[in-house]
């Protein structure tokens, strides 16, 4: 079974799970709820947890709770940005955002409810048998790079951000803290779950981290190459602001520096690889 | 030492310590984090959690970062239900509600903080020596409690209520979902970290629940109250739809069987009682 194969099979797995979580109820919370998780999304983050955690030895059953419990924060994020008061955005997905579907007040607790969720899951979810302390370990540096110093640091700058501002290390900041921190937070919760030596997970942490950024800078790119064709105002973003050449450079510097923060300790697969080569410039692929 | 000033010496403890886990950065984010939760309220949750955890022995250290989770989540809450497409209030505690002061962007971050940071707090809090495993149980009843099936359904009923519903069994369920759920989790939170039994925690629960109920019709008193002095619209409550006496009736109802939850399984103390004698109606106390 090819990487692409192997993972199709992990996301209709994931899918299922979180279909599973979010039918509970037949709430108007619940409806927004699944509204704004099902039908639609990579489940990047979730799937590079199961195939860090399964690389080191971890059992799928083990890591399938804390892969969809990061999917409905990574969803609770995406809710909430949305807002008017927040990014305003009302498509996400090729539908309407959660908002302007179900109303302000209903997506605010849409997203409130995701999170909430998200941490009942962590909470019930089983810890490693050889190392049932490093559960909340996981789940501290979840919250931890969600929270205030992390992601919501990262969304603060973002709304915050003064359009003539130039400064590449400021939004450099921001892809850091609100994209590849999940990322990051993804890859080594499977690693730990597993087991994963301290030095393996420090390479996971680094690959994590660079491939968060390249996945950011690689939506810049799209959002900017939609821009021009849609001569829409966008707010000027890494990509913009390097410019496309340079961005290209940098997204093939940040994805081989993924690649070697692996292959440094010897960890290689053709599915950790293929998260890497998922991210690729396509322009015209940005719906 | 009397109840009042063991509470008094308690709120202290926790006030320093909510400080303290507020101060680890000086950005705007914890700023308003810090505005929305130091300087007023009674911390009548966290002040629970600490009363009923050491009635049956926990000790201190044990029970205050649980305590300060509570009230971080409370917060939120607030900070979440004052916001324009929700309750709409420009004021909490006597000051300007956090979106007035900070802007609804900020604020909306600041609850999603304080949320994020109650989750990080409870995942590095101690378990209890005899029984490490109830400490995954607390966590997962309090998310579970303030999730979408809990306290953020309550708050859906109450922003989709119909001002022309005069109908009781609906505001009952909005006072359980969205006050007595936080405040009943407090004192199970407690006395399950101190290792009650099953039949004391029940008890408890029972206890946490009545008192919350009657919390909740107290508030509304001085709602109605204050709308009869001043004439601002507001929206029917349980003690507005009940009249005034009838909801006096029911206030001493609850009162007395939140005492009589504790008292049938021989469960009493001059500081747990204090918490059912504290909540009287007392219209002019209301700022």
């Amino acid at each position: 079974m090819g990487p692409a194969e192997y993972l199709q099979q992990k996301k209709q797995l994931i899918d299922q799970t979180l279909e599973c979580y979010l039918s509970q109820e037949n709430s108007p919370v619940f409806e927004a709820m699944r509204y704004s998780v099902l039908d639609g999304g990579k489940r990047f983050r979730p799937l590079l947890l199961m195939a860090c955690g399964e690389y080191f030895g971890a059992p799928e059953k083990l890591l399938l709770p804390y892969a969809c419990a990061i999917e409905l924060i990574h969803s609770y994020s995406l809710v909430h940005d949305d807002l008017p008061m927040m990014d305003n955005d009302d498509y996400r997905r090729g539908k309407f955002s959660c908002h302007k579907k179900f109303g302000q007040g209903l997506a605010l607790l849409a997203g409130d409810g995701l999170l909430s969720l998200a941490f009942e899951i962590l909470a019930e979810a089983p810890a490693p048998e050889q190392n049932p302390q490093i559960k909340d370990m996981i789940i501290s540096e979840i919250a931890r790079t969600i929270g205030p110093s992390g992601m919501i640091a990262g969304q603060y700058l973002d709304i915050s951000f003064n359009p003539e501002n130039q400064d590449v290390s400021v939004n450099q900041e921001i892809a850091l803290k609100k994209t590849a921190g999940l990322i990051r937070v993804s890859g080594v919760s499977g690693a730990r779950l597993a087991g994963a030596s301290p030095v393996q997970v420090e390479a996971v942490e680094k690959f994590g981290t660079y491939l968060g950024l390249a996945f950011q800078l690689r939506d810049d790119l799209e959002d900017l190459a939609q821009d021009l064709s849609v001569s829409k105002p966008l707010r000027p973003n890494l990509a913009s602001i390097l410019g496309v050449e340079s961005s290209l450079e940098l997204l093939e510097e940040l994805r081989s520096k993924a690649e070697n923060s692996l292959r440094e300790f010897k960890i290689y697969s053709d599915i950790l690889e293929f998260f890497i080569h998922q991210i690729q410039f396509q322009p015209e692929k940005k719906a």
